[in-house]
């Protein structure tokens, strides 16, 4: 096979080194436009080539890449759009791409960001072209089943979760006893976990969804430690997420899950 | 006119005291059963009668206005739902009720509980039937118009907050730039606000909308100088609610908003 040069975006999280590992032990070469806000230092040890860009430099991450003759890239990890309403300092490609935009909801923003960089030679390809190990089969993960309540809470939830997955504004929900605790807008899934768990006062159960036309090439959902952290530190139970969401560290995750006393359920 | 008898559930904020005056200054005699959690103290100073009860004591409650001669009631401020999952005592009454609901949603509790006092011979009247001041025009309300952007944001904004009263989820939406800072569920308004307005950072526009099929009853949405205090607590600049919204004193309301700039919007 020869040495074939891909890209990656890497924000926030785990996902993009698990994601760089995986390629490098697949025998590519790895070349990273890492977010500064975002992005793990730990990364730089384990890439070929990496440079760190401000959220809105578009022009730096398209001349990055084009430098290292990349045409293909990956977008890892989030980014948080909250970032987008302080820090932000676009340069003149991000500037013209946002004044373009019809509205400000995640999916327009990075399909704009895709449509651009595909103009300019690079494609952005699925999330899950490289990497398939990261999914979970339909059903009971852990030890722990779901209990009456918590199949009802779980049906309960992934309706409020949908409708607001269908609106692009978030993907998760929090319920107890057929009641919505809280609901997921921009300040991510964790924060949501801890405000509904502690309403809830134990016992809540946390659900995610697709969006109901989930671009593969970025924001699929994804757990991993951290989420099963933030349901211990509110004593919930239980989590139930779509097959299509990537679990981080899988087997990590199940025996953190089960050590808990956490049900992890995959509709 | 007779001396009729009016019976008055009083929950949270100052509805409860505006309404007992306005009833008592139309020759009502005003029978307030408090709720212990939730009802300011200063009620007992204005009030021909009043008992405290703690949420779930349904029996107590029926006694009470039974003993007083009240056939009719109206629920004034809110009980915070949280509550529920955090301190209830509920007596024989209320248990045997609570078991009978589909779920827990706001409409399905507090129609189980009017039918329930209904059953009893205590009707509870549509809150607004001995009040009508406490509503605003359709338009503009203040000095401050809404600029180009914010009547975007509250059009997109109302949508966000239809989807979620229409699943009787909540009823307020914090938006900036078409992009949604922060969804009501079980938190209440002022969080929401604070939330949404600290997200993004300045100049979020709060948007609050009733059910689609509104009680009249119960849970009809209000704003008053709490709201406005959380609004200008995050900069925000620009507050949007349904005609049918009641604002607690009015004039002071207006007064506030517009020495603090705020643009207040009526659809």
């Amino acid at each position: 096979m020869e040495n074939k040069n891909i890209g990656i975006i890497a924000g926030y999280g785990e996902f993009p080194l698990i994601y760089i590992n995986e390629l490098k032990s697949a025998g590519y070469s790895v070349k990273v436009c890492a977010i500064e806000e975002e992005a793990d230092r730990a990364l730089a040890s384990h890439t070929d080539k990496i440079i760190y860009i401000s959220v809105g430099q578009l022009g730096k991450l398209v001349n990055f890449f084009r430098s290292e003759g990349v045409s293909e890239v990956i977008m890892a990890g989030k980014v948080r759009k909250t970032l987008m309403f302080k820090k932000i300092k676009p340069d003149i490609k991000a500037i013209t791409l946002f004044l373009s935009l019809k509205d400000k909801k995640d999916d327009t923003i990075l399909n704009a960001i895709c449509n651009f960089l595909e103009k300019e030679g690079i494609t952005v390809v699925p999330q899950t072209k490289y990497i398939s190990s990261v999914f979970l089969p339909s059903g009971v993960a852990t030890k722990r089943s779901p209990n009456k309540k918590e199949k009802e809470d779980i049906e309960f939830g992934r309706n409020a979760a949908m409708l607001i997955a269908g609106a692009d504004i978030g993907q998760t929900a929090v319920v107890k006893d057929k009641s919505v605790m809280a609901l997921e807008a921009i300040e991510g899934t964790d924060e949501t976990i801890i405000r509904g768990g502690k309403l809830a006062d134990g016992g809540a159960t946390v659900v995610k969804v697709n969006k109901p036309k989930q671009d593969l090439r970025f924001d699929i959902p994804a757990v991993g430690l951290d989420t099963l952290e933030a349901i211990i530190s509110v004593n919930s139970a239980c989590l139930a997420f779509e097959r299509n969401t990537i679990v981080l560290r899988k087997e990590e995750f199940i025996k953190k899950a089960d050590s808990a006393g956490i049900t992890v359920y995959v509709f």
